[in-house]
């Protein structure tokens, strides 16, 4: 549609997830009226992260060191293992406040159709850091915590089959039912049906 | 919620337009993700188009000469002027292949509560090139192709005012009515009304 370097842009932009053309030649002509000194800080920020950001040699993570703040601290419980997909997922898990334990990304979740396998996800490592890899204590639990959709589930059924094989090993997962603050009458049947499976004795 | 170069990233890529705090987060983990090579065919294309770059000096057009291959084209009609507001429109109107005149970009329409008033258009210019700057020939016609909405509107309305004053200069400006292809019962009632109003003796 346009020439040259505008429509390389467009582009680039346009491979990013959830950018379509039309968004990609928005973004491409804001690039172009703007000031040069964002594009250049935008520059650099890739720059950075393509130079200063590694995956945690242990759980995964995001991380400017081989290992990740949360794997080096020590006051943090080794033997106490949260598995989620994503790196966000351990932001939202902190932010809880109410976890002391150490992590394991994943990197996704399984999705057959769309190629991803357990060889695509951090399965392997995860089954080595169980299995007792290096200088770390024993695992005695490990939390599943998928995102509460098919492919988070099957994600879940998969790892507790694997993680059957351990003795000893505890494995939990994040409980479902209603969310606070909502209301009854507006939650999904499936959640309702979740909440009611898992109701506790008072 | 992140550190370091991760969240930079997140930032800049969310002052971007319609790229929100959760898509800015999509992108840059993609992007931690993607091959290395994607990340670096994006930095290229920002650095080209920063430096290679330009607006033409005389539509307003994005180049990358001074002057654009169309105001350098002496085979296209210099006396007729289509006016829009972005160089996107430029496209679509060199799409229909109906327009053999020039153009004149503005860069936006009149938007005050945005802070967009004639000075942060290229109106100035648009009255210079009327007026006979420069070696062109004398421009007999001017179309107006504002986007059909308020701010395209009421920038028509503007300059139309303006060109008033020029003695011997055709204003026109595009047709409103029902767009090709669709179904008169879909019409909204504002475009009915204007199809109406502009109805023609066959």
């Amino acid at each position: 549609m346009f020439e040259g370097p505008v429509q390389d842009l467009i582009d680039e932009l346009g491979r990013l997830p959830g950018i379509g053309p039309k968004s990609a030649q928005r973004i491409a002509f804001h690039l172009l009226a703007t000031e040069e000194a964002d594009v250049t800080r935008l520059q650099e920020a890739l720059q950075k992260v393509k130079i200063g950001v590694v995956f945690c040699e242990v759980c995964g993570n995001v991380s400017e060191q081989p290992r990740c703040r949360i794997c080096s601290d020590a006051r943090r419980d080794a033997t106490l293992v949260c598995v989620v997909e994503e790196p966000k997922d351990v932001v939202a898990v902190e932010r809880t406040r109410e976890f002391r334990g150490r992590y394991h990304v994943l990197g996704g979740a399984l999705d057959p159709l769309s190629g991803v396998g357990p060889d695509q996800l951090r399965v392997r490592e995860l089954l080595q850091r169980i299995g007792g890899a290096g200088d770390e204590p024993e695992i005695a639990e490990v939390i599943l915590a998928m995102d509460p959709n098919t492919e988070g589930e099957a994600t879940a059924t998969y790892l507790v089959r694997l993680l059957r094989d351990f003795p000893g090993l505890t494995v939990t997962k994040l409980a479902s039912g209603l969310p606070m603050g909502g209301d009854l009458e507006f939650a999904d049947e499936l959640t309702l049906g979740r909440a009611l499976a898992g109701r506790r004795a008072l």
